[in-house]
């Protein structure tokens, strides 16, 4: 048994938060809670899922403690790697508390009344609000001038070239005193966090800052690598996108599977919206030699979904780790000149579409209707939809099941695009990247004639 | 005209958050916003009263003004000796967006619905929450281990020898570590600050503060002393008295007038609760040889009023300003080693009836009937009311016209004690403490026959 | 019974280091050391003289307690107002500390050997390292940008309006982020120090620093003031005053005695001196409107002993303290930008002759002959010397007892300059400005005729 | 052509230090400076020696450049892997100031003549004060409580799984707070401070200090590897192995090659010595099960040369990498609790002999008589001696000459300890350790028969 006291924000909270800490436990978030807290505390190790994990600690549990003003946490057989000599791991410790500040405690808000939804541009007002004060709640957006922050994208389960590469490249980010936030997983997650800890070693920087962005449904499968010494549990998928794009100041994008289209959908939709022509945000899709024939059909099908403008707003660099970091210290460098950098983007436009959740049901998928009619923006939207429907009918428990018993999703809409989308996943699935690589991958989308 | 980049917690904001405050300007809290703004530019400086000070910048103004994310402020023709070479002092500066976060950013809260008034016991923890929620917000309460603090109340119009006994006072405090909150003006609330300035720096403590709590009507009258390097206006007196107490390790009362019998009687009101009987909180009275008549028509009253028991909550100690350093030192140090100290006492109870504002009409006044069958805490709540309301009445100037229009309150209750309560405001009249010396004082209460 | 740990510097010594100290304690330093110990306890407390202070602490002792590789101190019978609750006042224990530097340990040095005399320039360069090693060593110069400093010169018994206006020019001088160092203090040394400390406070300046530099013989009979926080003791009065206009980025001189008038003497030695006329080294002369007559004679005195041109070397502003510390920050500002600021003047020369002690027996107080072939800075070298004599048979014991034993000091030289010095020392004599205010003054010199 | 700033203490010079510098750059030291400079830059990369490194970069150059009083270096193109955009990769610009700290400028020392040399303990006192000094310039011992330091020692040329083992070890050191100091280079001394900065990590511990102690033959053979922060370079063999053993709170030694032996010598000569056996330095051999066939031989001829109680001064722990972290951070927390943990063991005794440099002629390595008449730790002494002389003529180019001209060194002494020797290093060749791995290695002695 580990009693544990809190850190950082949390370690001054009223009797009515703590209160409010409780009440959420005993409700509808312990299960969420305690498959959190495990995975954070299998920090750092793989696993294949979550099941898994929780049959392997089936009499771990873990408990809110308030001692006057302040919330402890009580740990009953917490796995062993975690703990030295009796002790848990300070950045366990730490994760631990962040699990609890963004699942039962939540950032603290303005007390004014909620407006009703009616108005679209209030509300989306509104959601970025939350992300904001989460983010600074969490410590991320600080009253210290920010170091710029490299956003890093790719697929959790890469190649070895892959992992190399991706952790050079982030070794040259380290070097040029950029700031890592990814997805905060193995893999593309993992990979140019450990390079960036080396370039900034080298270079003394002692505020190295490692950001994980994850979600309650995400890290449970996919606990927190060991490099990650900043952790924020958005509420859902879009809010992480959302939070992502604001803190970014340029984005790198690794190969990956489904996900990593998706991603590369929801960036386009909102850098090819007709409201941030003004913005600056560099995108470099990157890759060792060894991969470089996974970016030819994705660029392919991005260019009949979305036009060949959309190459404008990327770069694609082949094998070459110091270009992609001196390419986006270049790219990011006048707006430092004329202007504050800024810890969080608020004036990059995302439509209200993307920041709602979407729920891939099988109703849902099928009414992803993309035509040539819509603007490349209002077509990435969908697609970025349906590529996240994918992405759960391969992982998400809740989205496997439905498949299993309603069969595949069915998608529909322009001929030519669903052809464009079908060689996309087939180029995937020859690649091996729908899923770990060994086992043979069963698409969970099936093509409406 | 002069342009001021935020400071502090208000360095980055949410879209959202800049136009809250932007709306509660354009409302009622303009007016309030430019009086405290322009008081706080008064800072350190003495002054009659409030409409004098309007009076002598009528070209003053204060607007928001939002760029990007952040929240930059505009003056026009602010007091000269609140600048230096064209640039505001640092402490001004920082004191005017304290008066920004306090009246219209307002402290993030948990965005929970405001749960229905009928549960008191739920309705007093909200109002602690929201204290505590300003308090941290202002960083007030912080991450760090709190160094001891002691309240000093007293007049803000004090004699010499009381001033120069109260820096000594807080010169001792100084020197033994603790640190200072007063009520933010001049007189009893300056000379302890200015003490213990001199002895944090005899020491080489670093984080010397001063904090100075106050609410909106009592600013604009009494600017923030030169000392103060934590303002904090409260949203009302009931609430700036919990902060005072929940805050402090200690309580020193030197002489005053009718708002320090407030005080007395508040702090008696809770101590004498049954349910706080554990709780640990000297209270020393304390002033110089000069001025020993003082007390002795004080404690008269309280013991008239609450028993002979009621000294036991208190301690008097004449013209030893060492003497009641080393007592409170002493008294506050146990705690210390047998538990971590706490900078927020949320355990403490505080009546709902004390936590409630108090409006001083004539109604609510002919309505405090005190009688010897309430507990002495109930009777100590209802002669807190009734002190607050003569108090209203000499510096108020809602509750003056309504004494000059239609007559001095009438206070009824007890004889027995409605005559102690004449003698003490008698022995105040004499001893010229219930306004500026030098002016005749013509009471604003009469006792019901 | 009181045990010191070692703080700053000292905490970590060699065998061999502590081996020096404690040697140097049973030599020639031993009742030095005890002296300076026990006016450093006394720091803040007015005293008379040095005789008195030890008469009052007869049981007074202090040792060297090396414990393992540390240097502790233990200290029998303090003076009680040192201590708080049994603990020394910490700003007393780092002073104590400073004496145990300065005179047992000793600047660490550059190992190589020392040169022979016989070339100035070296030996120049050898003083100049030595004052460097040692303020170093005492962390006045660090690796830090330094704050500009500005030196205040002035009497230690000045009357009570000259006190309140150098604390005014001090609070303006901290508005405007200077720091003060003098020679520790009271009076002129004392007045600005407690005015810097509210400027700084008023802007948050964190790193308030008010430098005292005195010299064994000095401390011993003027305890460094309350507001001191760091104390250098260097060797002797030439290598104090060197350490002062290498440090200062601007000099002001309020009005005092003879030493004052050997202060400015000696500045204007080094900036009238030819290699010195690209330096820029604001000196600026400033009292109150009360005090306006002192300037008279002293500026007479310069202009007929070092001719006219000397005016162009300082300024003199009467009862302005705002316009002193504004006239400053501009003069030092422009350098600012161009180049980084100098936290130890290297580049100034200052003639060899300067930095010899002058030792002030009859023999060579005889033989200082001043005349009208030599340049104005050799002269004022002289003048310097002269001065420094009469301020000795004025206040130190050892040439008091010369004076008593062989009489009065002869000055001869040019016939018009003594009588220009005669003139001076009378002026200083009716302003009652050589002793303490009160007694009869009695000269130590006379002119020969 | 690059320029840099001074850093950290460097930053502030006098003029007379400045000199001293430029005067040695003058000198015998040009050269070495040349070569380490160049080293320094080509840290963490690898290289074969020194020649190949100088006869890469014909055209690299560096010169002192006083700007004020600040030193400034120039250098004309240095190796571009040590830049990043221009820029000096900065843990390269600190490491250069360090070569220029320890070879031009020198630690600061008391100024007392150096006492003559016929007092072997003053002798002896002033060489630990010189080291001392050094490592206290160098903010290797600071006022700061020092945090444990472990000490690394083993082969710069291990294999792969000893490497992976070593940095496993580093790991573990780290989880538990324990800081790394190696001998600088590659293999053994990389490996554990790699793993110590993960460890750290995952520990949050801000103040990661990663010491490589070198002296300047070795590190221009031998660049500092990409981990260590603070470099120091020791003015000889004697002096490293001195700093390490004062330093460390506990040391590992990991296999190597007759260095290795050297150094676990060097322990036992100061472990065994009589006064020493009330210090508490454990000392633990260790490395992975591949490796355990390197301590049979070590440990059997430590037994015949020094009796079998040697064995009580170290623990041979194989393959258990958490085991040797564990039992190092039980063994110096006791002292923990009782004293302050030191930052440089002053108390323990080394013998002059230890201390002297030895310089490995022929006639010096034929007088290395070693019986059995002698104790344990002279013998340990003498044996110390006569590896480090097969380590010079293994690698130090003046010995491999010395070899070459003369033949190899003769070896003689007590016949049954010769054989115990050559046994020793025979086993040293089969496993290859007595040079780089693939080359035939032609031993550099013989026993006398």
């Amino acid at each position: 048994m580990i009693t544990l006291g809190p850190v950082g924000p949390l370690k001054q909270l009223s009797g009515w938060e703590l209160q409010q800490c409780q009440q959420r436990l005993q409700g509808e978030h312990a299960q969420l809670f305690h498959q959190c807290a495990l995975a954070v505390l299998h920090s750092g190790h793989q696993m294949d899922n979550q099941q898994q994990l929780l049959s392997c600690y089936p009499d771990f549990s873990i408990q809110l403690l308030p001692k006057h003003s302040e919330l402890h946490l009580r740990l009953l057989n917490p796995p062993p790697h975690a703990l030295v000599e009796g002790q848990l791991i300070h950045s366990l410790h730490a994760h631990l508390f962040a699990v609890v500040r963004d699942l039962l405690l939540g950032p603290p808000e303005l007390a004014e009344p909620v407006p009703s939804m009616t108005d679209p541009s209030l509300a989306s007002q509104q959601i970025t609000h939350q992300i904001f004060a989460q983010l600074r709640h969490a410590q991320v957006v600080t009253e210290q001038l920010p170091t710029p922050l490299i956003v890093c994208w790719g697929g959790h389960a890469i190649q070895a070239t892959e992992y190399r590469y991706a952790q050079q490249v982030g070794y040259e980010l380290g070097l040029r005193g950029l700031q890592v936030a990814t997805g905060c997983g193995p893999g593309a997650m993992e990979a140019p966090m450990k390079g960036a800890v080396r370039g900034h070693a080298r270079q003394w920087y002692k505020n190295s800052r490692l950001i994980g962005l994850t979600e309650p449904m995400i890290i449970a499968a996919e606990p927190p690598n060991a490099f990650v010494n900043q952790l924020v549990i958005l509420a859902d998928i879009e809010k992480r996108l959302e939070a992502f794009v604001r803190l970014a100041r340029g984005i790198i994008i690794f190969p990956g599977g489904p996900g990593t289209a998706e991603e590369l959908l929801y960036l386009l939709a909102i850098l090819m919206h007709a409201d941030n022509q003004h913005q600056r945000l560099p995108v470099i899709l990157t890759g060792p030699r060894e991969s470089a024939a996974y970016w030819q059909p994705l660029e392919q099908f991005i260019q009949e979904a979305l036009g060949l403008e959309a190459q404008h707003y990327y770069q694609l660099i082949v094998d070459d780790a110091q270009g992609v970091a001196q390419s986006l210290k270049q790219l990011i460098e006048p707006s430092d000149r004329s202007s504050q950098p800024l810890a969080f983007n608020a004036s990059l436009v995302i439509p209200y579409a993307l920041q709602q959740p979407f729920h891939p049901t099988h109703a849902a998928m099928a009414q992803l209707t993309v035509n040539r009619q819509q603007s490349a923006s209002e077509r990435a939207i969908l697609l970025r939809q349906l590529f996240s429907g994918i992405v759960a009918g391969n992982i998400r428990q809740e989205s496997i099941q439905a498949v299993a018993e309603q069969g595949p999703f069915r998608l529909q809409g322009d001929h030519a695009l669903m052809q464009a989308i079908d060689r996309l996943l087939n180029a995937f699935i020859q690649q091996q990247r729908m899923k770990l690589p060994g086992s043979t991958y069963v698409p969970c989308y099936e093509i409406a004639s």
